[in-house]
């Protein structure tokens, strides 16, 4: 018999249908037993009754067994159903039952509140839970609707290296990579210097792959390995050009997920996050006003940092929420010493760039702006970082034979995707996260001497970010 | 003014308007000068004549310099209009000129010939030429049409981590990393253990990402990094439901390219792919019978042969093309022996496994079939293979806590780049292609002594394979 899939069953009332499912829930009551099968389009609840051979198997069936099911699809009596729920009027009435692949009993209820190590220790079946699932297919939701968007804009997708020459940025801690004979190799901390050469190819692109940090930060808010969501595009006056295309992008991703993924929201218990509309860019401010904000609102003076710590990031995104009704909020004019060589000084504030960071929900999940052009002024600001032009020359024939004035940024979809799911760590939303401590199993505990930042331990009472 | 794309132009005819592009070809004719510009959208002719100031600073205009231009939208007279091209039929007057990023002297005439080594030394300005922005357009369109066709049939994307605890497979040579203290990590050769993870959690998944071979060939078929397109999906009966979807997906892709590059296969001179009509699967037979026709045919006895050689697919796509036509098949049952330990062996047919290899054009793109999916077998299955069960306990909870039967496919985006644009050379399809010998630059040469199987340096006076 064709395989039917479980979000089309109510169209069978009254048939005999074949199902293919794992069993997400077996009570067995003597006489009788009822199931709640699931597949990958839903859950329906089966019911065995008076066929004392089909009992037998069913008494059987652990949690996670996968099994195809042949069964009549009956309408359930009025007051059985369950509205509001996905095949709640109806429950298969199961004839036949064949085991596909036999599940051991689990080592816990799936349902219960692991700690993050558990969480991460047990991934395989962990990840098989709804409040998981729902994670991931919003991850899904967010890469796709994230290529629709920049496709649809004109902008060509390319796939950057990760294997490169040397730490080029000259800036975040590389992983070194044993390459042929004795030849120095790092995994890319970013596909930056790759985006720009291919603006002089495409105009507009857009790269989305792995990127590595080698951080020895074991905290809630990093990966040593984490996807990276860029795009870089050219014929621009200023940074606020590319601030009103991600704007657009931004609002196209709530929009997006809003739709796809309300039943995942609600799984969540999370809200759609509230972003300007149609007209507006995502509301901006530079560092020094957002410092001047804090100092009068808080007391605190961090008016000569440089950047912004954890905690500002917080306080600005409320901030935003109140004063804008918006989840977003961009930093602009970061000082020069803390930006990277390529980046745009403001001719107009002098020793500030003409870049900007992205929070989203309490935490910076991008950063960019416009970067320079000019091959000329390139050299001398790599030389202000103690960088090496010669060492550049591949990327610098793209300027040397004419780039347009651009930028752009990139994006960590991780903590996007934490955000958008309101869980408290951002490994929660990575299938598979890398950090100092772990890759899939925890790395061997006699090494873990280092002097780490770990707050891993912290148990997920609550998934929902407090 | 608002800039208009040169695509958009015919539609202000006789209308001032502004322009911003790249000097495609300049022409200095004394009184006058005619220049190509080319933006993302397309190539427009632009003139200056009877406009002293304006002439004086076209006629500085190198190739690949960017400007901003002004000029008013005329049509040409009757006999001057190109049937067949784009704009055609009009021209730019110009009326302003604005130097954005002024280009120096190029090394060569973009138009040339350039052997492999130049194409890749200069790729930041090869890349710009029409050839190859052909060549990225369609890998850009595969990509995208890989993602719609898979979520259009209730595949869900994930992102594969490429830092991995070991060479997993145990199969191809890999790339050791640098992780912190002495941690042995490898680089990822296949995401193939972590998509069956993911069909236990989401039933039909698929993976888009960087893989990575520490293969010593510097061939015309070999890269050290190299973009995998992978799925895997559950409840299939054998390795065919598996072909038949691949099939599907792989009509689709000609699809795509045929209807939105048509211009771009111009270009480079190349039909679209053939490929059965929607009824059928793609032709397909054992490498035993493969073997018997190449016997058969050729008088060569290669039936004690575990696998293809190059000149094999080769022959074999010819005899498909001429039989079936169709410029893809499929090899199935290749033995036991020559398949990692998660392959399932064929019940009927002892010795040999429920696999195959996706030959297009000459080539294997594509390797796949039905996996194990009982954790006893598979257990067996890695002993057999001098495996210890105990190093893949991560993985094993899959298959532990019930896992349908399942199947999937890696495929390699470049090979598959390369045979859709017929270009010699599968560096060719990757922007930034990585070798033994090549990051970006040339690998010092004093350290090339490597026993190398080097044929890079064949001149590509056709880019079009012969």
């Amino acid at each position: 018999m064709e395989r039917i899939l479980i979000k089309n069953l109510k169209e069978y009332k009254n048939k005999k249908v074949s199902i293919s499912a794992s069993v997400d829930v077996a009570r067995n009551q003597g006489k009788m037993a009822f199931f709640d099968f699931r597949d990958r389009t839903g859950k329906v609840q089966g019911v065995v009754f008076g066929k004392p051979d089909i009992l037998e198997i069913a008494k059987t069936l652990s949690p996670e067994t996968v099994v195809r099911v042949i069964g009549v699809v009956n309408e359930r009596p009025e007051k059985m159903r369950k509205k509001g729920i996905i095949n709640g009027d109806i429950e298969l009435e199961i004839t036949d039952i064949k085991i596909l692949s036999k599940a051991e009993p689990l080592p816990f209820d799936l349902d219960s509140n692991f700690n993050i190590e558990t969480l991460l220790d047990y991934r395989p079946i962990t990840m098989r839970r709804e409040h998981d699932r729902a994670i991931f297919d919003i991850q899904h939701t967010i890469v796709q609707a994230y290529r629709t968007f920049l496709s649809d804009n004109g902008f060509i997708e390319f796939q950057a290296p990760k294997l490169v020459g040397g730490d080029a940025e000259g800036g975040a801690e590389v992983f070194k990579v044993e390459y042929f004979k004795d030849r120095e190799v790092s995994l890319a901390t970013s596909p930056q210097l790759y985006k720009q050469i291919m603006v002089g190819v495409f105009e507009r692109v857009f790269a989305i792959g792995s990127t590595f940090r080698a951080e020895k930060s074991a905290t809630s808010r990093h990966l040593t390995e984490y996807i990276s969501l860029d795009a870089e595009f050219g014929f621009i006056a200023d940074h606020l050009d590319v601030m009103r295309i991600k704007t657009n992008l931004m609002r196209y991703l709530v929009k997006e997920v809003s739709e796809k993924c309300s039943d995942q929201l609600k799984v969540l218990e999370i809200e759609s996050p509230l972003i300007p509309s149609e007209e507006d860019i995502i509301p901006y401010m530079k560092l020094r006003e957002a410092q001047n904000l804090i100092k009068e609102k808080t007391g605190i003076d961090k008016t000569n940092e440089p950047d912004l710590e954890p905690e500002d990031e917080r306080f600005l995104c409320e901030y935003a929420y109140k004063k804008f009704k918006s989840d977003f909020i961009f930093i602009t004019h970061y000082p020069v010493s803390k930006r990277p060589f390529y980046t745009m000084e403001d001719e107009n504030d002098p020793g500030f760039t003409k870049s900007f960071d992205l929070l989203f929900r309490g935490v910076e999940i991008s950063t960019g702006g416009q970067r320079v052009h000019d091959p000329k002024i390139m050299k001398e600001k790599m030389k202000e970082k103690n960088l090496n032009p010669e060492a550049f020359s591949f990327y610098l024939q793209a300027f040397k034979y004419g780039l347009p004035p651009h930028g752009g940024w990139g994006m960590g979809l991780e903590r996007l995707t934490q955000k958008f799911c309101g869980v408290k760590n951002v490994k929660q939303a990575s299938v598979f996260p890398r950090d100092i401590n772990r890759i899939d199993t925890l790395l061997s505990s006699n090494k873990k001497s280092d002097k780490t930042d770990t707050n891993n331990s912290e148990t997920l009472q609550s998934t929902k970010e407090t």
